[in-house]
This record gives structure tokens, C-alpha cells and sequence, in this order.
């Protein structure tokens, strides 16, 4: 800070000289304390001089409304959202979201650290301030090819910059625990450049949980019971309270929430669809889920404000006090947390929901065009099975677990697989679009429904190859040429012909699109998914699919290279 | 971290390999639950691998006793202990403190940031960790000369050092909050190097306070009352309670002390005589006095451990949890405290109120000799009044507070002061030491009770400059010469005969002998003060000197600049 701006930090706090601005007449949430404080809130270049009685060149009544620290995400993957930066921004932060905590692990895996870069360039163009850690686990696993290898020579400069946030969840816990080498020197680079480092250990406890985290790494985000939580707690680990569009921890979670532990409790989406942000909300639903469960108001605002600045070390903000940013949300209430007015750095950025700030959109020519797909046309599509007895991925709906369900199939004279509308069978495959390696690894998925037609998408967690999903080679193919095509995305045919499409030209896991045109075109998407192809009702098509290659999600998942079984942690044949 | 000494961790945490040391059978204080984990602690290299079942190559028996976080003093001044850092390490660590914030501002006050480095040094040969911050306010005040002046220049390159704790106690609040550049070019120097700054702020409130605390001042240990307290924690200022050989807030502000807002409190003792650790204890006497207050033990022991650690930033202590230094204290009961033993970073450094590590002391030569008076002698002791009715500083006993009394006084024939036994006024003066001015300031001093000799000490809050009382000018030179003689401390004398002395060659501030030697001296030396000279008994003879040359502290004061009113913030004369 420049001396100059420090001087009028104290005038201004003094009552000597104006605010730029003042919110006056607020119930202002102090979170040290614990209550509420009548007064104005005086704001000077981005920060807060104080809370008082002050006058400011411009004046905003609060009306007696509550004044809030401006809500942060603490666990993010904003790709999840197929929304750029710019535009998760846009939707977003009239929810009274002013930081977030984003793991751009989707985009790195398809770019490598040009994704990272584009993102925070986007970023940039938003009011909120999307921060950003440097993904540990890229690719995810050694199972599959992403588009890029991360490792920790090449993460250790980006991991000192001030803007970086955290070495992002490290996945690889089993590695962690078993002293692989490149695992641990990931970690001694975040430490060396003082960098928190975000974990992700589902099921570990007792001296596995120990090990993991003596390491440093400090916070998780995947408990689903209250004793994985107390055991991370009791470890010094901050527990990451996760409520997405995917994942519903919080109501099971808060329930753990003491008088003594709060403090080391955050909130965080994990992942947040725009057709959630639209029915549901963000952080401030998060309150409203906290609230109704029993907690305190100030409880919940503190696991969504000091709690995160303690534990991101983001001692700017998480209160509205002295010398700190003024990132502030102005809520009717402290039940229904509805938002009235959100502050960036001083500035009125939304207003009963509307952002208020000119949109702009970074350039993202350097992320697009990332398909490299070599040999690929149906014939690459055959099996060649020797048995009727086969291995299927079984979908279980609802999540992103599925089970290895031996079934009988029918055949071809050739041995490939047949489809049979009596039998809930269909071919997947993934596609290896990154490096031209010609990977495709064939698999069958049953539980889809599917009758007629494919899909094809370029979403595939975390490696974001091509999975297709379809009834026969010639529409898969299809699907998957029109999908290459397109630049990425999602790519519906029945009888040869795109019966929808959803282009996502960023790296082939965003679109260019508004909030509003994803969430439409989303639904449109799955309902001619359900209507034209025959796909369960009780099935998300599309995220279905995304999830099918995620080799660390028991039981059975489908990489380029193959049919992985997670449980006995191998490649296994298609024929059981 | 290398990566080998990760591996061992890991392999350690894991269960893999033996540890180095296992305390056995513990009741695990657990700061971030609030519970107690029964279990053992494996160690290895200096850090915790975690809480659980353990082997090890050397095992301890904890014997059900309860493990707790090393403790941390927040603030203190070694200095005024009258020991140096190795030596108050020796007796300060077996009462369980393992790490201390110590603001090196006696000692460099006398001899600039020489005096911090030395400070280092000696601190580097005990097994405490003492961390210093860089001294703010050197000299303490325009209206003294110190040894050293310490401006912003000079200490921006200390400030970036990993083992400097912070800026330390920002005592001209006035300064700040008036935009003396000189503060603030300080303030921002320490916000570059991204370090904590502590605060001093007594009586600021509202506005003022506003301005304070938004330069980014983030603790203060100067609250007296909980209203103080209150204000504080509202503005994000850690307020650290303090209880000390001088002053004794404890009782008054763990009545304030709430679920909500303890984290935010942390525990210091400013200083803590020699006396006072043999006699009361140190950082264990605070977790006593606050159980007896009714706080919960977990609730004390995080004041003096995960809340310090949090607002220092020290991100590997406070806590016994994987990866955090192995900085361990094992009480017998969580009322009274008792101390068995004490590990600081996995060795076993005390044991039953014993240190158990060989005794080094630093080379203190680059800090002695501070004595370069110009011009000394009796006759530049003498007064010219126009009037027999003065201006004195009444002793208040008890504090460090002084009154402006006006008496009446016999004057001699020359106008000087002539001492009269039924008048309790002496002469006083402080005689500048560090740089030849050739400064005499003197007054008179009431309520002393002294009837003969002269007492002259060289530690003199903040420029430690000489200060003598006495009942004649021949008795108070002789005094002064003594002392400078020995290089500093305490010299009494009576009848032109030194009775007493205690030498202090480190900086004149600090002896180089064992604090049982030096509490064993002192109380000596106020036998001798009050037996022989008559002070009175109501009055701490060598304090009161101590604390009279402080013009922060009302209401009438006198440094080698002459008598200082306090309230009227400028010299005055002695006649009323």
C-alpha cells in the first residue's frame, strides 16, 4: 500500500476527510464478536475505514438491514458450472458471493498451466475475486491421458505468486501416505512458497488420516459423516462443508457443528451448476441451510467469511472492520438471507439479484480447439468379445458411485457387442482427444435406458476425453465426429442426424454462453435425451456420462485405455 | 522441508517405522474439538507424526497425565527481567512456556539493532523459542534521547525476516492516527514483509480506534477494562490479556471472555520478574488464574496456544497434531496446572521445575559498555529556584502512574534543593548515557520516603538512560560514577560508601547471572533500600526509578530533556 492511500485510509477512519462512500444505517454482523453493531460503514478506496457515525461524498441508506462480509466459496471447480469465469461472476455474486476458491483442475487437464492463465485473465474481467490454486493431481491418476502432465517442477514458480490461493485438493492420497516421491515434492513446493494445501481424502482415518495430514495438508472437503469430520478436525484440518450440485453434505455435517469447533468449519459448492445458481442460490442458500438446521446466524455467516480468510490466509477480508476490503453483503434478514445489495471492493456490484457492472469476456482463443484425435472412425468402435457374459458399468442414479454388474449380452456374428432393446445395454467408449495417441476404450454401461441414438461429450472427469454413450458404432461415431467438429461439447444424434447440440468452444468443457442460455439449453438437452432417445428419467444423461471415466469413483469406470476396475485397481476385460 | 525428512514423517505417521519418542498414554488436549484424545504422540525430528497407538525407539510414560500444546507468551520484554534470554529461557521454560513474542525494545533502545541481533543470538542457545518482533517506537518518544534511533529505513530488510514474529507494540498511537509519515512508512514497511503488527493503544476508542486499527494494527495487550476488550475484538484486534510482574488485567477481562469471541484472545505476561517466575510461575499460572475465573481449560489453553499461534501466523505450533512442531507440555491436572514435563520441539527439556539442557550463554560483548556520559558531576546536579513552591512527582505506589504535587521545599542559599527529613521530597535526575550530550535533567520526586544516600540505576523505561534519586548532590554523584564505573545496573550509596550494587553489563539493562542470583540480589538490594536510606516500605524502591523517565505514562515525568508534563504534553519548570 502506498502511502498516500494509507493517509486517507486514517483520515477517513478518523472522521477527519468524507468516505468515498458510507452504508449508513446497518445492523452490521461483526464476527469477532459475535453480535450486531448499529452504524455506517465508511468505505475508501476499496477498503473499509471503520464502522461509526460517518458521512461519505456518496451515501447509500441500509435501511437497517444487515450488513455481512461478502460470502466465500471456499472449494470451487467453476468449470463444473460450463460457465467461464467471467460469466459464474456475472450469476453468481448477487447471491452475495465476493471470493471463491477455484481449483481449475478441469481446464489444466485439458490445457495445462495456459488453462490456469486464461482462467485468472477472466477472472480479472469479473468483480468477483476468483482466486485460484494450482491443480496437484494433473492428470488425476496414471490411468487415463489428460492433456497435460503438471508436475511439481512446473508448479513450482506459479505456486509463489500472491494471487495463488492453495496447492489444489490433492487427490492422490494414497500416494501422499505411501511417500511417492513426486507426490511429496508437489507438497514441498506449496509449503516452500507458503501456500496452504487443500486435501481430499474420503475414508481415511486413524494413522493413514495422521499421515496425510502431517504433511501440511489442511483442509478437506469430502467428509460425508460427522465422525470423518471430527477425526479431520481433531488433526488440525479445517472441514470444508460441501453443498453442490452434485454433493449434499451440509445437512449431515452441520449437525457436528460445537461451540468449539466452528471455528474451523467453512462452507464451500464444490461444484455449482447455472441452473442451481438460478433455483437455488449460492452461498447465502448455504446460510439459509445452516440456519434452518439450527445454527446461528453468525455461525454460519463466520464459516462463510472469517473462518475461510483464517484458513486461506486472507487476512483482507472475512469482516467488516478497519483496513479491511469492503466486500459486503447487505441481507433483509438473517433467516431467509436474502440478498439486497453486494459490495466489491467498495463498489455496488449487484442489486435484488442484478449485477449491476458492464460484462466482459476474456479472449479464450488460447484454450479452444483442444481436439487431437487421431485413427478415430467406427470401426475403432468394435469389440470383439468372446463371451455373451460381460462386465457393465452399473449406473446407480443419484450419484457418482456405479456398480461392476456382470450381465448377458447379445452379439454380433463378429463378436462386437449387440445392442438389444430388451436388454439395458448400451456401448461406451472414450476417446483419447488430447495427444493423438488413437486411445479409444470400449465398455458397456447398463441402467442408462438409452434405446436409439448417442451422445457424445467432451466433459469427462478429469481427463475431459471424448465419452460417447450410444446403441450402435455408426451413431457413436456420429456423435463423436460432429462433437470433434464442434470444437467440444455435447452432441446428441439419433438415425445420423444432431438431434441438439450444446457447443463448449473453451477447451470443450465451457461454453461462451450466458447463465441463463446454459440453464436453458441444459434442460432442453436432457429432455430430448429422455424424449428422443429413451434414456431413464431417473438418470441425468449428461452428467452420467462425465462421471463414467473418473477412475478413483468405485466400482467400474471406463478410461482410453480401458475398463478400469477401482476396487482391485487394474484394467479389466469387457467379457466377466 | 527435504523430502527425505518428509518420508521419515510419513513413514512414522503411518505406523511404518518406529518413532523417535512416544509419549505413552496421554490425554491429548485437542485445541480445535475441545476434547481430550487418549492415546500416544509419536515424534520424530523435532514434529509430531500424530495422536493414536505408537511405538518408538525411546518411550516416556505419560501415565494418564494430559498433554497440552506448548504454551506461548504473547508479549513480553525479557529485558525486564533483568536476565538475558538464555537464562530466562532456563527458568521460564519448565513452567511450560515453549515459545515467546519478545519486543527487544529495552536493549535497543540502548543499542540500536545491535541489540536485536544479540537478542538473537542468546536466544538461539535455549531450547524456548524466543521470536522477536522489530521494535516500532525507537526512541520511545521526541522527548528523550535514546541509545539508537530505528526508522523505517532501517528496519524494512529486518522486517522480511522468517524469524522476525512482527512490528512490535506501536505505542505512538498518537502518531498513527495524525498520519505522522515516519509511522506510517513504518507501518507499511512491515505490511510489505507481510508481518503481524502490535498495537498499544490505551484509552483510544470510536473514530480514533477506527483509524488505529485500519492501518492494520492487529493486537493490542493494553486493555484494562472489558469495554477496552470489547472494542477491540469488534475491529479485529486480537487483544492480548496480560498479567505480569507491573500489571494485572487477567481477573478483570476473563469476565469477557465469550464462546464467540475467545478466539480472538490471546494471554501475555509484558514482563515477569525473576521473582515472579520462581514465586508465581509464568505462563501456567495464567491457565490457573483463568480456570479459577471460570473459564475452561481448553478455553485457557487455547488462548495461550492455537489463538497465538493463529494471530502470529506460526502455522507449525500451537496445536498437537500431525506436522506441527513437537512443542509439548505434560500437566498433572487441568486446574492447578503442574507441570511435569516440558518437550520443545521433541526433546525433553524440563522436567518437575527443572531445566535439563546444558546452559549456554552468548557472548554479550558487542552490548556492554553503553556508557558515554559527557560533563558529569555533582555540580550539573544543581538546581537555581526562584521559588521554595515546586512542581514534584508524586509517587503513586503500586503502578506506574505518577502525580504532579505541588509542595512547598527548602531551598539552599544558592537557590538549589535542600533536603529536609520532614519533607519527603529528594532530588532526582536522569543523566543521558548512549551519545555525550552532556544532558542532565532533574526534578523532585515526593513520596519516596528516602532520608538518606542515593540510589542510581541505569534502566530507565524506555531510553534507559541514568537515574538517580538521592537526598544531596555528593550522595547522588557518587552513585552515578559508581555506576558508570561498573558498567551499569544498580549502585546505592550512603554516606558517600557503596552498600549495595547489582552489576549489569548486558546493555546496562540486563544482568548476566542466574534469576536466582539476580532475585535473590534485588531482594536484597530493596532490603537495603528501605532499611538503610528509609524509602518507604509501601514504594518498590528500584521500579519506581525505573518507570519515572517514562513521559508516555501521566501525569509528571523526567528524562535527560528536563520534567515533562504528561497531560500538558511539554516540559515544564520545577518551580510551580
Amino acid at each position: 500500500m502506498k502511502l498516500n492511500e494509507l493517509k486517507v485510509l486514517v483520515d477517513v477512519a478518523a472522521g477527519r476527510k468524507a468516505a468515498e462512500l458510507v452504508i449508513k444505517n446497518v445492523k452490521v454482523v461483526d464476527v469477532f464478536s459475535g453480535g450486531l453493531i448499529d452504524g455506517d460503514i465508511a468505505i475508501v478506496n476499496g477498503m473499509i475505514a471503520g464502522v461509526g457515525s460517518y458521512s461519505g461524498e456518496k451515501e447509500i441508506d441500509g435501511e437497517g438491514m444487515y450488513a455481512s462480509p461478502g460470502l466465500i466459496d471456499s472449494h470451487i471447480h467453476i468449470e463444473s458450472s460450463y460457465l467461464t469465469p467471467e460469466e459464474f461472476g456475472r450469476i453468481a455474486l448477487p447471491h452475495g458471493t465476493t471470493t471463491v476458491i477455484a481449483d481449475p483442475h478441469e481446464i489444466v487437464n485439458v490445457c495445462g498451466l495456459e488453462g490456469l492463465r486464461y482462467m485468472q485473465r477472466a477472472a480479472d474481467k469479473t468483480a468477483m475475486d476468483i482466486r485460484f490454486a494450482v491443480p496437484s493431481c494433473v492428470p488425476a491418476t496414471p490411468f487415463e491421458h489428460a492433456g497435460a502432465t503438471v508436475g511439481a517442477d512446473d508448479m513450482a514458480e506459479p505456486l509463489k505468486e500472491e494471487n495463488i490461493a492453495s496447492l489444489g485438493e490433492f487427490m492422490n492420497f494414497v500416494g501422499v501416505i505411501n511417500n511417492d516421491e513426486e507426490c511429496l515434492r508437489k507438497i514441498i513446493a506449496a509449503k516452500n512458497a507458503g501456500k496452504v494445501i487443500d486435501g481430499h481424502s474420503p475414508n481415511l482415518e486413524g494413522k493413514e488420516l495422521n499421515a496425510y495430514s502431517a504433511v501440511g495438508i489442511q483442509d478437506d472437503h469430502e467428509c460425508s459423516t460427522i465422525k470423518e469430520m471430527e477425526d479431520r478436525i481433531a488433526r488440525g484440518m479445517y472441514v470444508i462443508v460441501r453443498q453442490g450440485s452434485a454433493c449434499h453434505d451440509l445437512d449431515t455435517l452441520v449437525a457436528g457443528v460445537t461451540p468449539a469447533n466452528e471455528r474451523r468449519v467453512l462452507l464451500c459448492s464444490d461444484d455449482r451448476q447455472a441452473e442451481t445458481l438460478f433455483t437455488h442460490g449460492h452461498m447465502e442458500e448455504h446460510l439459509r441451510k445452516c440456519v434452518r438446521s439450527g445454527l446461528s446466524a453468525v455461525s454460519a455467516i463466520r464459516m462463510a467469511s472469517l473462518n475461510a480468510s483464517e484458513c486461506f490466509r486472507m487476512y483482507d477480508r472475512g469482516a467488516i472492520a478497519p483496513g479491511r476490503r469492503a466486500d459486503i453483503v447487505i441481507f433483509k434478514d438473517l433467516k431467509d438471507f436474502e440478498v439486497d445489495k453486494v459490495f466489491a471492493q467498495g463498489v455496488l456490484a449487484a442489486e435484488k439479484g442484478r449485477y449491476l457492472l458492464p460484462f466482459e469476456r476474456a479472449d479464450f482463443s488460447s484454450v479452444t480447439g483442444s481436439f487431437h484425435v487421431k485413427d478415430f472412425s467406427a470401426d475403432r468402435l468394435k469389440l470383439k468379445l468372446a463371451s455373451d457374459r460381460v462386465n457393465t458399468i452399473g449406473i446407480i442414479p443419484g450419484g457418482v458411485l456405479t456398480a461392476k454388474k456382470v450381465m448377458d449380452v447379445r452379439l454380433a456374428d463378429d463378436g462386437d457387442f449387440r445392442f438389444d432393446t430388451d436388454i439395458d445395454v448400451v456401448k461406451a467408449a472414450v476417446i483419447e482427444r488430447h495427444h493423438e495417441t488413437g486411445n479409444v476404450g470400449i465398455g458397456l454401461l447398463s441402467g442408462y435406458g438409452m434405446k436409439s441414438g448417442a451422445i457424445a461429450v467432451s466433459i469427462s472427469h478429469d481427463s475431459h476425453n471424448i465419452i460417447v454413450a450410444g446403441v450402435n458404432n455408426d451413431e457413436m461415431a456420429a456423435a463423436v465426429k460432429e462433437l470433434i467438429r464442434q470444437g467440444g461439447g455435447m452432441v446428441l444424434v439419433k438415425d445420423g442426424e444432431v438431434l441438439d447440440r450444446i457447443p463448449m468452444p473453451v477447451g470443450g468443457i465451457m461454453c461462451d454462453r450466458s447463465g441463463e442460455w446454459v440453464a436453458e439449453h441444459l434442460r432442453k438437452f436432457h429432455e430430448t435425451s429422455w424424449k428422443e432417445l429413451g434414456i431413464s428419467r431417473d438418470v441425468e444423461p449428461v452428467m452420467t456420462l462425465t462421471f463414467m471415466a473418473l477412475p478413483v469413483i468405485p466400482e467400474l469406470k471406463l478410461t482410453d485405455m480401458g475398463l478400469f476396475d477401482v476396487m482391485a485397481f487394474k484394467f479389466i476385460d469387457v467379457e466377466a
